[in-house]
């Protein structure tokens, strides 16, 4: 087992709605902590929503995950896996952004990632907008371009909004093939739907090889199949996993910015993580969640779900 | 491309949550605007819910659809499909009702399609409780009976209600096939399911020819192949598609005022419109969306999203 | 036909708003009526919830699917059964438990069934909490351990909580074996899912012989195949029915404490029920619904459907 | 004491938030049961809104009034008025709606307050829309004119809506003094505000006599002396109070059809009602509490004090 | 009477709920319009909150804002102005920000109101959040600095944020003062309250002349004395108003992201607007209404009747 | 000014909906850890409500207003106190209840509070039920009975429930009278209002000198009368400060159990707190904050402001 210190509290002795809301229970490890060499996989929030060009929120998803998180217990009953024991596992806290000025926030979250890497430590990222996943991307690729598993209802591939605006929750990983932070032949996105404006970011995917999968393939194949292409295409190389929460359904993820209708059903977000066992895992984030459009909150109860579950495909 | 003037504003040049909600982002052309002679096909709003027997809202229907339609965008990622390229399509306005009088109210609504019908538009309804299907037929098959695919959890083939009330949201298919509007042996009735008081609606449907398909066969049989035999029963001959937004589970669409438990989930709530390609559609609905029901509005982001699936397979 | 006084009021005649809102509108028949005797299925609430180690709010359970148990029928649509024809049905109340005692609660919720079972009623229960199934099984197995069909997405099979505390919503069945109320070997889990502190209710479980049907299981072989299975080990000897409304996703029943994603959609949620046919049904619960945790009233909705379905199979 | 089959159940027996939910924790005593002549006070739910012209929903109210009236308990801590003992007070249920037929609806409430007066009991109403007061008053008012104590931010004294529909729950009162219901000399209109169209029925309460305080008046000159005046304007004669949820702040009723901003606060809602000490009321009714406008049920709860003032105010 | 074109639909002729919601129901008038030049006054939205530091959501705020406002009817109840009578009133659409660009959206919305000006429109804005009032009056005050009187929690006048950020929605009037836009000597805040970190913005005010009157003061004070040394400050010089929604008390107006307890009720809140008769208004603005932290919708209700006082008293 | 390290985030260096939310952003000091000796008052949650009788969901309070406390700044802009320089404050984290054992969670309080005593710190508690302060004041006033001022609807000074239950939150106050850890001549009770089952409370309170002052006389003197003879009573002994959120009327504060009319507004509940300058608080809670009855989250807002308040006013 690991380092008692980076045991969650138990339910058993803390009920679970109480105590302080760190990400699953573990302990608060701040960068300066002297314990930060010692983190295998570290939980970081990015409260920042400023690249949405649509319906705002997840800024607020950090702390929404954390308080959701905080119902999950010791063991993956579906696949056995006791992450918090096979890594030591900690809540590195969040990066500051300033919602104000989106360079400057990508430049904070590019150099905290510089210093979480430094540790040695492997990054799971509580979202914040899909922009997010560009800065962190500038840190985890910085040697070599990644592998990409991409879950989402949009593609996030384009070009640039309202006339020449390059930085947005739908350009990341237009930015990231061009930055060379991702090697498109082992880039795979599933999952696509809903309306477009025109096919221009279909267009990219094809022409710089990026496998896109849409929903309806997604559904008349079934997760099995499609998740082995997922896994060939990725290979044993160091891969990103990316997953916005408006991969699922609406009905079950209500709660984030630009929903799109005929997703996933709930077991079957579960299954897609799961069936990224034996992948290189060098990072991954869940991405979207927007407590403001989530009345329930059970969206973000998912999200902590979907967070275990990439901590336990990490640990696998 | 038809006319620029009917292209929708895109949410390049103006984010889809500003700008005065009307349908899809259409120009707005009331009945005595000059441009209503090229309108193909309208979008008309039928705010009024006084068929309800029970939990009213639907007369906010409209709006809250108006609001939720602006999230859509001009390519159907499904299909291809461009309907606003394809079609002159405009925000006709709402039918103005009087919530405290049935029978003005539907007078008022035949003498709008009448109108609409002048002016050679094919009309796309956003009810408004499901007895606004009634005036609208009778404008729409003045000539002719029509046939109808009807996607619900009840057949809407009551008698009566309340001791001898014939006009209700129960009624309307019956008083259809009763005044010749609807041709029944052209009529299917997909989903019907929940408890029931008697048979008195089916015995009528099977005395008439109207075909019934319940929920169990629905999900035993699958998409394809009830809506096969739905496209044989229409045939290629004039069509009327009506929605009643309660065909969906009310995990997936909770703003109704009657939902009745087991019903499709949302991909398969699109399948159904997109496998209406090649019918003869002169006009359809979607009815019954309760924004009062509906906490976190998604009801009617699925009804947006199912008219936008009915203005395509009307372009198709 | 069975006693008129024993049917539900009519929507025709007052509308399913409207009225005092017992269960389905029954006669509300307190154990001193005089009609006690001449009851053959009793829906009792048992608005409790001092077991709950999580999230509370199932003591509002009884009342909220009161409100929603008015807009149950007379008819079962998918199996044709008319359960208020043949049997008499009544709304016995609620059993006043004491919020701020367990031990003293438990004791009059027994006290209340035995007078239920001794007037010769098969007793259906609106919970409360999971815990309410122990006292109710202290009377109706108190000649002969019964069989059972537990829908869930936890075994409540633990040993005790918070060092020791053995009397929780998730300890019931533990204590039931133990009590002998329960013949592990004619008991079978079905649904179970989520994150786990360990093994020991599985360990349990395999000890005495308890049948547990996890999730992914009932997801690869389906409703019908796993009913089947239960059907098998329950037999014909007399058995109990416990639904915690958690074995269902959370997207269909957000309103529970403790929900685990990936379950179930609506429709398998009542094909469950519809499979217990020929079983020899002693009595049933549905229990965990949480009104303040859910915020549209849907997941009561859900509840009070089952409750009709359970109802249903208790007539066929 | 009053006799104690009228005694609430108290909430150190049943917990509050348990049991049958009828008004005030009442027996049920429908108009054919033995016991009515018995009862001095009796309240009526009228689930009816049909003569709504803006936001539905008060046909919800009268369930949820009775739910929320269970919090109520036996004394009036600030007056110190045990009402249960001072009259036999019972729930008489609903009045049956058509809410497909507003006439017929009318009639149906007209009737089964003649019933209820014929038995000698004094009504309390718990509303449904505006529009019930006229056919309550109808019973009410057969023999001679009443004086009426009406709060609200509405005159409810229009001529007609829609171009001459002459029934709704802005006119009631203008039909209520044409029909010679109400003596306008007698009748005070309290709390008057927000936007109108024009001053329609302001000239006509000056017209005929009646006594209109705008809400700046009732603010300027404190709850003490409008009420004085408004004792004196309906003397000792018998007199009718009417009770718009709608004249208390949207902030403290948010729950309702038709809000205005400005209104009282909830302790002057109180007050109010027992600045009517002494007045000679034949009837009351609490109107337009519609809970699909009213996620915390606050609105409901606030009725639900109000209709137990009420009750109290009719006991001094 | 102004020109029927600019009057609005009446609620007589199609129920408030009903039709293409724009700004109180008034014609749409882009500004490419022929009818431009006739418009006296403009209600203008601004779907923008970029500014904001703390929870998002005032973009969202002037859709919600045109649908609650179709709620408003033609007089003033209180002091009987009719505005659309007296001034040609119309919406002029939104102004087009660029979600993921401060400084372009400024730009863009001081082209917009420097268009609006050009056609000798007065301005009547529906914010977004605060930083809206700044490019607002780069327009307004292009010639000589204005005077203002501000309803606010927050003085505004902060210099920068997270470490030198110049452009937030704290900024506004400090930047104001800075490019001469205000005359300091003129500028009254009013409601001032909550915590700080410092008294930067305190020790600004006073530095340069603004009067802040705390919330302290306006309680002890009240509406009549506050708002008679409010008049004198501005006097008859050309003024600017701006209402900063949370101003209100948040049981008022939840619907604000940054709320401070203890503020005016909503009588008090509309009395400030009225007392504002006499005042020389140039424009006038109402901002930080954040519909997805406002679950009923009442605080856009709130500002749709405070728009329409804006509106009233600008046209007294 | 205090210890840096004591010193809470600023909005300035993390927007404040950023981060792990401890009590206003305060250190996490555990009692093992080693500043705990450093620390002056500690913030304490009780996440219990098993004291309940009725709505239940405390349980969930402490983590919510830890949410929501982080709005909170450095500085009281209505009394310039800054609490956090003042004094070392510190959040000490979660007493660890057993929600399904009342006597073994009050005891674990207790020993809580009593090693956070002899650390010399006093503690400001964030209920929970009211049934919490008994347990705090076995510690507290282990040595000599304190005085105490009590913001509540009710008395709390009930005997028993449910037929002899002695630990309630409806009885917290009886026992600490009798266990002599309050001195009754030094105990007032403001705001109290609301319907009663009988004056049990109020006779106890008169027999043994307890000062209570309902709301109706709140409301004619004003706050500032009030609390001057509040301070008299209390004196400059040590004194209790126990707040509960009740006490404010429920528009203002709708997430809690048991709501009563006619309460106090949000700026007369924080005038109270600050009106307790001068006296010799050795401790204070706040209780009863239910978010699970709090749609908005506007109660623990509330909450949170009123925490800071008892703080500044500890620090006074």
């Amino acid at each position: 087992m690991s380092d008692p210190f980076f045991q969650p509290v138990s339910g058993f002795d803390l009920p679970r709605y109480a105590g302080v809301p760190t990400f699953m229970r573990l302990p608060h490890v701040p960068l300066e902590d002297e314990r930060l060499g010692q983190v295998d996989v570290g939980l970081i929030g990015v409260p920042w929503d400023s690249g949405t060009t649509n319906r705002p929120g997840p800024r607020h998803g950090p702390r929404q995950l954390r308080d959701m998180s905080t119902m999950m217990r010791a063991e993956n009953g579906a696949t056995g896996i006791r992450p918090f024991e096979a890594m030591n596992c900690a809540d590195l806290g969040d990066v500051p952004p300033n919602p104000a000025d989106i360079q400057e926030s990508m430049a904070r979250i590019t150099a905290f990632y510089n210093r979480v890497l430094a540790a040695g430590i492997r990054p799971l990222t509580a979202g914040g907008d899909h922009l997010t996943s560009l800065p962190v991307l500038r840190a985890l690729a910085a040697k070599e371009p990644l592998g990409m598993v991409h879950f989402d209802s949009h593609t996030d591939l384009f070009h640039s909004y309202f006339g020449g605006t390059m930085y947005t929750h739908g350009t990341p990983f237009r930015r990231a093939v061009e930055e060379r932070l991702l090697d498109p032949k082992r880039v795979v996105q599933i999952g696509i739907r809903g309306t477009t404006y025109d096919r221009e970011d279909r267009d990219f995917a094809d022409s710089v090889g990026i496998r896109v999968i849409p929903i309806e393939e997604f559904h008349a194949r079934g997760v099995e199949d499609v998740m082995a292409e997922a896994r060939e295409i990725v290979g044993t190389a160091p891969t990103y996993v990316s997953y916005d929460i408006d991969f699922v359904d609406p009905a079950f993820a209500p709660g984030t910015g630009t929903p799109e209708i005929g997703g996933p059903n709930s077991f079957q977000a579960l299954q897609v993580v799961r069936s990224l066992k034996g992948c290189n895992i060098v990072g991954a984030d869940l991405v979207e969640v927007s407590p403001p459009f989530d009345a329930s909150g059970g969206t973000a109860y998912l999200g902590a779900t979907l967070l275990f579950e990439l901590l336990c495909v990490m640990a696998g």
